[in-house]
């Protein structure tokens, strides 16, 4: 099978995998625990914690151990604190959702993106005040790729005293990541965005910030997390930030050049196309393409029968067969909204995948073009 | 090392983890991706629900998975419905803490054990109302094992219309459990209390109870927990569920009969010594007992140095150093508290294990014993 579907989940690390059954055959024991069993479990979520923080140069103090993105960015939106919520149109259903849930309680402004699905500092400028508790804006986003100017975003906060958050889910591993440079105050990651395993994730928060634990209980994670710690997962986490930090530069250049050759083929053998997202500030795995006249959903069932595997957006959103909310904040148009196809590209493809994935493309394009409705409005 | 803190974490099973390894290799999709490799992983997800399913006698349409124990607890107690709550006073930190986050949000009512940790059904029936929104009471304590009369409870909870939720975390895979003839309407479960992995648990809730997530994203779980699922971790659960179904008879009357000839041989060959809990309504591999005159974390620090893995009581509250807030509310006399160590065997145990604490605990007793400012008090 050809996977270009990364975004949605990376598959495993084979290193990561080893060090997870290492951890499991070796370290079973609750890190609460004061005996050997127990210590030994808290030493390996140590030295995972210092791999996660390097790779974002954080101090281990500031990182702190979730059940995943989606609980990362819920403890921090849905903070009773933070009532004054400025955030985007397009983040991830797991930052809107939970400002939904909180309708009524929390007063919440979302950014519009440009046509590039970029947020302008100048918008935020416009909206924050000093009465306004936290900013949430994505490092890249999930759909189309685009990052967002988190350096200057983040100056803006820092004007008005207002800590900054940013989902970073997409972004870590896949460019360099600066969390001091970047001056963001709260970050949140996944582990099986970046070949770890699924079911852990991290909250980065600088100190001094307001935090405010979504789940209590044993008090695990300096409080701010309770519950007994997924030791082989953390080690698995910690395992895959270390090789992401290792091999950053190589995949970025390998992954872009995987993803510039079949954008460009795609471009000029296939009549009808847009690419979609920021042309330059895009994440280096990510093509976002329309096939006009033909539908996203169409096409990713028809790949999968010729063994590839993509997705027309969020692999959140398949299932509610939901037009993409990213697409439609970039005010795109119809056509060019239904015929996307999400094609997100890992440090495992290889360049046969890609004149395989453009093969394939073609073909279930030229077919279902064939039947489309529209066939005469694009004369294709 | 001998292990007898089964109660904080088991350790894995051998075909949980090759269960878990083969599903990492093969099954490395997003389960709300629509090709191939998310659809091989919703339909894992979906094996895994039945047997958690079956191993409570519940529907799998009623399984919901978490990320464990403490996060099914927090999603019943901290659900903005249940305003009037009645617990108890020896619930495990994950369902105390939610409940102390909600002061003055919700009126709590703490039910008081007696001396054997039970709770009776008349102190329950003389708080409930008709205004009582959830009524939360756990299947057996996870400190001393002392088993609820939940069917009783349930029944008081049904003539109110109340619904009542379980904390069944100790109790499942350990005794057996049949969620309609024990009359619950929600329980947590935990998997690797069952020699599953760490990272993953689940609610039973059935229908018609009233639901809000504590995770709000992609609207997983059937909206209920959102997040990417933890493949590997659920199909690893669903093995645990399954070893432990099958295996439920013979595990139980083995680790009932190590943890009685280890009891009836310590209390008969070590004086001023305590068994605490109820004698008879009490989980198979629990044993908790009190040597007076010296003190429990020297006694488990002892034990550790010669090899063998205890606790004082909970793992969630050993670095706290805190009394354990059950033996208070059971109102045992400050040297029994004090004195306590909590032996939870589980079915890896052997009675050459049983041999070699029996040989240890009185050793560390003895030199505890000999130092002991209270020598004279007992004189032992």
């Amino acid at each position: 099978m050809i996977y270009m579907d990364n975004a949605a989940s990376a598959p495993i690390h084979k290193d990561v995998v080893a060090a997870m059954l290492s951890c499991i055959n070796k370290t079973y024991g609750n890190p609460s625990s004061i005996h050997r069993a127990g210590r030994m479990a808290k030493r390996s979520i140590e030295a995972a914690r210092s791999s996660v923080a390097e790779l974002i140069n954080a101090d281990p103090s500031e990182i702190f151990f979730t059940s995943g993105g989606t609980e990362s960015n819920n403890t921090i939106l849905r903070n009773p604190s933070y009532r004054n919520i400025i955030t985007t149109q397009i983040e991830h259903d797991s930052i809107l959702e939970p400002c939904r849930s909180c309708r009524g309680e929390k007063s919440i402004t979302y950014l519009p993106p440009d046509e590039f699905g970029m947020i302008s500092p100048e918008s935020l400028e416009s909206t924050i005040t000093k009465q306004t508790d936290l900013v949430s804006i994505m490092t890249a986003n999930n759909e189309v790729g685009t990052i967002q100017p988190i350096e200057k975003l983040s100056n803006i906060c820092k004007g008005y005293g207002v800590p900054f958050h940013t989902d970073m889910v997409q972004a870590v591993g896949k460019m360099p990541i600066d969390v001091g440079r970047m001056g963001v105050d709260a970050a949140s990651i996944s582990s099986h965005k970046i070949r770890g395993p699924k079911g852990v994730g991290a909250l980065y928060i600088r100190g001094g910030i307001k935090t405010s634990p979504l789940i209590y209980g044993g008090g695990q994670e300096g409080g701010l997390r309770s519950g007994t710690e997924n030791v082989p997962a953390i080690v698995g986490f910690g395992e895959a930030a270390r090789i992401a930090r290792q091999q950053l530069h190589d995949d970025m250049q390998h992954v872009t050049s995987l993803r510039d050759t079949m954008t460009y083929r795609i471009m000029s053998e296939v009549s009808h196309v847009t690419y979609n997202g920021h042309p330059l500030h895009r994440l280096p795995g990510n093509a976002h393409l329309s096939f006009l006249g033909i539908n996203g959903e169409d096409i990713i069932i028809k790949l999968d029968e010729y063994g590839m595997a993509a997705s027309t957006g969020s692999a959140c959103s398949v299932h509610t067969q939901k037009e993409s909310h990213v697409l439609r904040a970039m005010k795109l148009d119809g056509d060019v909204i239904s015929g996307s196809l999400r094609l997100t590209l890992g440090p495992d493809n290889t360049m046969a995948d890609v004149d395989t994935a453009i093969h394939t493309i073609k073909r279930v394009v030229a077919e279902l073009r064939r039947v489309s409705p529209l066939k005469e409005k694009y004369a294709f």
